[in-house]
């Protein structure tokens, strides 16, 4: 099943993906947020599907698509988990997984706009393949954890190079600025994906194909991600985790490349689809 | 006024403080959350009370007191923000705040029990002036900071030094385990603070003084830290801001000197109550 949200910002509307068509559900109710997930609205959703596929109405063509998942309690992202992003940014290899997180208010739609917060001059790329949690997990061992996994998403996690590595800190400080995870632009539930570890992922920059990079290469996978991440904070249903970025950021370049306004960013991974967003400096709208 | 919450983890009802008793105010309606504080929550709670200040009826006192903000979007926290603090981490004095993140599941009570993670061997204790948010604040000025500050809280940050400083990574690893962020008693709005920049606060373990200090020695102050901040992230109503600790913690002393099962932390601040945790191991209960 693939789920979408549509409609304006902080006012959207639940649907699904049939075929290449967006269908609305909102006589389902509620959002596809925490209760949603906790209250196995996965398995509910996917019957109301089935009883009413013939009268669902399609979506105007005109909707903008959010993020297919509300606004969630985190999103914990792992850093330099791809040997060659690693190696690119002269970084040591992980011995083990780098938490930060994202401010959720950096949460946008998948053919949003990205704004390049003001007086920013170092403002990045990176696709990555993002987990969805389904159930509550804390401590959850690697062999149970695809038991608390929702499905997947594609996800920029865009970032500012100065804020997160030159302005002293955490790198939270350059990772969750407004419009800086542009998400989906579906949820793709866990039976879509035929091999999460053989993912491919990629994004262009102005069509450039700068990220090419492939799922196998994690240095730590899905699995071992989320058991991780429970022992050090309780994972709640809904919340995302993004699980690095392969090779081919801008700051990986020498001298290195960063974005500007009038920039188009595509990427995509295989099964989650396809998303863009345009480059805008901040005001400028 | 003070704002308090009571009752079962969450399904906690509203209160207030009045002289030294609680009241439930839960006719008012909703939760002391993002919707509260943006739909001008303080100033009709304030009404509400006002009309209806013989009638109210106490809260049962064996009641549990919860956090007095509901789960906001995010916890910032800003690191080294006392001189002598970041002198005995041996870490020098950082030239602009520094930023990182608790997941919002670390939020507890202020008398709830601190749960030792699994295997930790280096859980710590750290005093901090709390600062909850009013309204959207998104590149907000130094001189109108205050203008998007709700009041103040009370909050003991919690932090597990080997998973913050020695296990790779940022320092939200330490920072988000369960029961790391007693918040509380209760929310003090902001006329009930004589002088932010002149507040005591003290943490004492076992009946021992560990910390005491003033927020006249922070490095970066209040109105200071809301501009930083919203230059960084979209700050929301509710969410909260722990501007750092004082001397005194742990990790500061000749050998580190941490928590174990059974320790009792008391801590307080001018005009914002006191607060009591018992310390607990994993799975003891």
């Amino acid at each position: 099943m693939k789920l979408i949200r549509y409609g304006e910002p902080n006012q959207e509307k639940i649907g699904v993906q049939l075929g290449d068509k967006y269908y609305d559900v909102e006589a389902f109710g509620g959002d596809y947020n925490e209760q949603f997930f906790a209250n196995d609205g996965l398995a509910r959703l996917e019957e109301f599907v089935k009883a009413n596929e013939g009268n669902l109405v399609e979506i105007p063509s005109d909707s903008r698509i959010g993020s297919p998942i509300a606004r969630p309690s985190k999103i914990v992202c792992i850093g330099l988990n791809y040997k060659d992003h690693a190696e690119e940014t002269n970084a040591k290899i992980p011995a083990e997984p780098i938490i930060f997180m994202k401010s959720t208010t950096s949460l946008t739609g998948p053919y949003d706009n990205i704004i390049i917060p003001k007086g920013s001059t170092k403002t990045d790329w990176e696709v990555e393949f993002g987990i969805v949690i389904s159930k509550k997990a804390s401590y959850v061992s690697e062999q149970e954890a695809l038991a608390y996994v929702a499905g997947y998403v594609l996800h920029n996690d865009v970032s500012e190079r100065e804020y997160q590595l030159e302005r002293g800190g955490t790198w939270d400080k350059g990772k969750g600025c407004d419009t800086f995870a542009p998400i989906g632009p579906f949820l793709a539930t866990k039976d879509e994906i035929a091999d999460i570890n053989n993912v491919r992922l990629w994004l262009s920059v102005n069509g450039k194909m700068m990220q090419d990079g492939n799922t196998k290469n994690l240095i730590f996978n899905v699995p071992f991600i989320v058991s991780y991440i429970s022992q050090f904070m309780t994972l709640l249903p809904g919340d995302i985790i993004s699980t690095g970025t392969p090779a081919g950021v801008g700051l990986g370049f020498t001298p290195p490349v960063y974005l500007k306004p009038g920039d188009i960013i595509e990427l995509g991974a295989d099964g989650l689809g396809t998303s863009k967003q345009v480059v805008k400096a901040y005001g400028s709208n």
